[in-house]
């Protein structure tokens, strides 16, 4: 590290630490900096602190904003009386990509998981629960992940909102389109002869 | 992008413009950034702009420096007669990496190349000159890549310094240590060949 003056040591360092990034990579990371148009550079430096300021999550949705309401519970346009239900901010970014749903997002900020010891109480559920009521929502979409964890965070919701008088679905498992049965596990397969349909 | 807060859209923006980072990666490493301690990312913030705030070259050898002069040019252990002469800081720091040198450098800051209209007066070989008559310099050895343009350089600056009373070498040509005959260009061996040594 000695062969490089301190502050281009400083910015190697800062690279390296990013996932996936290994030394080398962060030494040529560095260079490109050390060559970019100063204002280019001074823009990157400003969005990092940028993010770090600005961004919080909504008070609506728990999705990421800079504002206190998200763009999508901002936005008339989306239907406002159907709550899709994910894990993450980053699970909302993968559906909303997909354009497959025009509804309004609700992040639970976490998963159940007592072996981590996050129970009911640590994830947004009770904030979904009087959403429901407050907005009159009709229809709940649990889009958790389908491993153990997420199973059962289903579950739990499902249960919950069981009282209520409104739709309750899970997106389906199956066969990913494009996939070939033969890398396919068995609970996958198994879910997906039971869920086949008509054709 | 939309999908995004702003100041994350912003920031994924940067990352995808350095080398090698792609869309998806500048997406992962946004969110690494966003989930890391407030100083930690401040800190890389700073180095950003400090590398290209603090870093110059050294007005001796025209590498990189955080100071006037670098710190090999000031390390008083460090043989100040023989130059070591590259074509660009980081070659310097490749040799520096290897341990090989023990004398100071002089970097030449481009190459002589014809084609792209670089001409001597381009590239810091007067600096070279004076330096040598400046600081009695009694060894040169020439270290430019080994690429047509490299090796016109060091031909030219070979020349050049002929009429002083010094010694002037250039780096050896041969097989890679550790590397296969079959995967050897023909130049290369030829030159091997030409250099052989007895043992």
């Amino acid at each position: 590290m000695g062969y490089y003056p301190t502050s281009l040591t400083g910015l190697i360092e800062n690279f390296s630490k990013l996932p996936g990034i290994g030394f080398k990579t962060a030494e040529r990371l560095a260079m490109h900096v050390l060559k970019m148009p100063y204002n280019e550079a001074a823009y990157f430096s400003e969005s990092i602190m940028d993010v770090k300021k600005k961004i919080g999550f909504c008070s609506e949705c728990f999705s990421l904003s800079d504002n206190e309401i998200c763009s999508i519970c901002a936005n008339p346009l989306r239907h406002n009386s159907i709550l899709c239900v994910t894990e993450q901010p980053a699970d909302m970014i993968v559906i909303e990509k997909a354009g497959a749903f025009k509804g309004l997002y609700h992040i639970l900020c976490g998963v159940l998981s007592p072996m981590d010891g996050v129970t009911p109480s640590d994830i947004k559920i009770k904030e979904l629960v009087a959403r429901i009521d407050k907005d009159k929502i009709t229809e709940v979409i649990i889009a958790t992940n389908t491993n153990a964890e997420g199973e059962s965070t289903a579950d739990y919701i499902a249960n919950i909102l069981k009282s209520k008088n409104i739709k309750i679905s899970r997106i389906a498992s199956g066969i990913p389109v494009g996939g070939e049965l033969k890398y396919i596990d068995q609970v996958t397969l198994k879910r997906a002869m039971e869920a086949r349909y008509a054709v």
